[in-house]
């Protein structure tokens, strides 16, 4: 919960105008959705994560219980549902808007201005490279070229998991201990695994299956099903359609990549720059989500995070008058 | 609790564009606050209605309570307390956003989306007629031209009411029958008022001093005590400063005017244009305001409906092309 100054309110201003502008040339339509609305029509969209950082409270004369929206994505989801049904061809809108989130470990509300667009009708590599090439000419039109795109696949991990043989809770388990490096929790956790041993053994590659462009050859060397072995063809798909624009970015592959698991179907991506922490945008492809709305469609989208692009772009101006000038200057 | 389609939030964005960039012409700087934040401290600038219509949750960690803005003025009124404790001239602020409230008629939250300013450090007429003249401007700006405005003077409210000599559930009744024009009502409630024969009369008077300026002699001449006088002639001192400025609206006064009683001290007005059933516009003179914040300060602002200025340009849009062309056309 914080103010912004006229400094700060003019910064996120000019980014939050900068992004439309690049979405709307693009031929995403801006919508506008609510703050908040009732939990069990929100919820429906929302994956694990999401649900648990949801603020409810309860509409004091009908006893309902309202959400704020941590997530504006399942919102554009149910708009496509219901407004655009009939809708034959693509489906590509965009929005600005104030997200809440809980975060457990302040033990406070977060409130988060994001900026965003959803393309929906389009399936696959072709769908994707769009979406994050959109990504990254929309990062340089707010004054932040050449970002770090990381890409995960979370077919891939779905994939990996299920051919594990593992009860629910090692499942979760296991993704936490991929998610966060701990290559001898999974092991032991791997030890109790009913899978193939090729299976096993891919797993436990996992963790460390991040970096350059070239982690894709190693993992398909060593993926053991048809079904991972497709996953990470279709990987490989987008960095080649995402080459072949020329984009200004350096692509990163991490296939343990585990967040936005119960949301995301295929690829995950997230663009990092520097003066940011955390990622400024993050985005993938969620062909199950409309479904859930009662329109299944594949679709694909990103969020920009505003106030992380307003740090980034602070952080970068800070250090630019920092640097001592060149003679001549 | 609405989505709104490209159309509706291209329309939206067109009016608040239109309408920050009138308010940053014009010096006022602009701010966001968040869309919730601690209830204590939101509810010291709320007035009654607004604390009513406020939808609270509790902060599930801490048991803190949290409020969703009804009303954006208390946030800035707490911003200028605190940011700008130390400016010495007017402060000049306006903003972009949305509030939540509760409508207990129809059982269910409104979200609106609000954009105004607020001026502090300027009091009495001038200030007032500052503002009034931007209301008008900023309507013309967004394609509103030649609003009506109703002036009415809660100032003058609390010294009528007060010299009645009543307890205070008859005065917030009285309160309620002059605001619904219950002349009746309001006979019954000022037959056991213990104040002066003059006051009581005038109190009864009221309802009926609504219309043209012409209402501001009639009420001077009945007036029967210095404070009443004073309020009088100071929001006769505001129409004459506006006049001056050859705004291109027509005034209307209305001194049973009672909303917003324990929010504004002086003059309260709100503007009204064809294709509009309420207020497009609504604002005041709030001098005690900013001192619940520990900076007591003159101030006076507005916010404009942007969901109602949309729908009035509809109609007006609607209308201009369901009319019968003129020849040569």
């Amino acid at each position: 919960m914080r103010d912004h100054a006229p400094d700060a309110a003019a910064a996120r201003r000019r980014i939050v105008d900068a992004l439309l502008a690049v979405f709307e040339s693009r031929g995403f339509a801006r919508v506008i959705t609510p703050v908040f609305e009732y939990e069990e029509v929100l919820a429906l969209g929302l994956g694990d994560a999401a649900r648990a950082a949801t603020v409810r409270f309860v509409e004091p004369s009908s006893g309902e219980v309202v959400a704020l929206r941590p997530d504006i994505t399942p919102q554009i989801a149910r708009l496509i549902a219901t407004r655009y049904r009939d809708e034959r061809g693509p489906v590509r809108l965009c929005y600005e808007g104030t997200v809440v989130r809980l975060d457990r470990g302040a033990r406070a509300q977060r409130e988060l201005l994001q900026a965003g667009v959803e393309l929906a009708g389009v399936a696959g590599p072709q769908g994707d490279a769009d979406a994050i090439a959109l990504a990254v000419e929309s990062l340089a039109a707010v004054g932040l070229p050449r970002p770090t795109v990381d890409l995960g696949h979370l077919g891939l991990a779905r994939e990996v998991l299920s051919a594990l043989g593992l009860p629910d809770d090692a499942l979760a388990a296991a993704r936490r201990c991929i998610r966060k490096r701990d290559a001898s929790g999974l092991s032991l956790l791997l030890a109790s695994a009913r899978g193939s041993k090729q299976s096993i053994a891919f797993a436990r590659l996992l963790p460390d299956l991040a970096g350059g462009l070239g982690v894709l050859d190693d993992a398909r060397a060593r993926a053991p099903s048809g079904g991972i072995k497709r996953a990470l063809a279709e990987l490989a798909d987008i960095v080649a359609a995402v080459g072949r624009r020329g984009l200004d970015a350096r692509l990163h592959v991490d296939l343990g990549e585990m967040r936005g698991f119960d949301y995301y179907t295929g690829v995950r991506f997230q663009a990092f720059v520097p003066g940011a922490p955390d990622a400024v945008l993050g985005g993938g492809r969620y062909d199950a989500l409309l479904g859930r709305y009662g329109r299944p469609s594949p679709a694909v989208g990103f969020a920009v995070d505003v106030d992380a692009v307003a740090g980034a772009l602070e952080h970068q101006h800070d250090k630019a008058n920092l640097k001592p000038k060149a003679k001549g200057e």
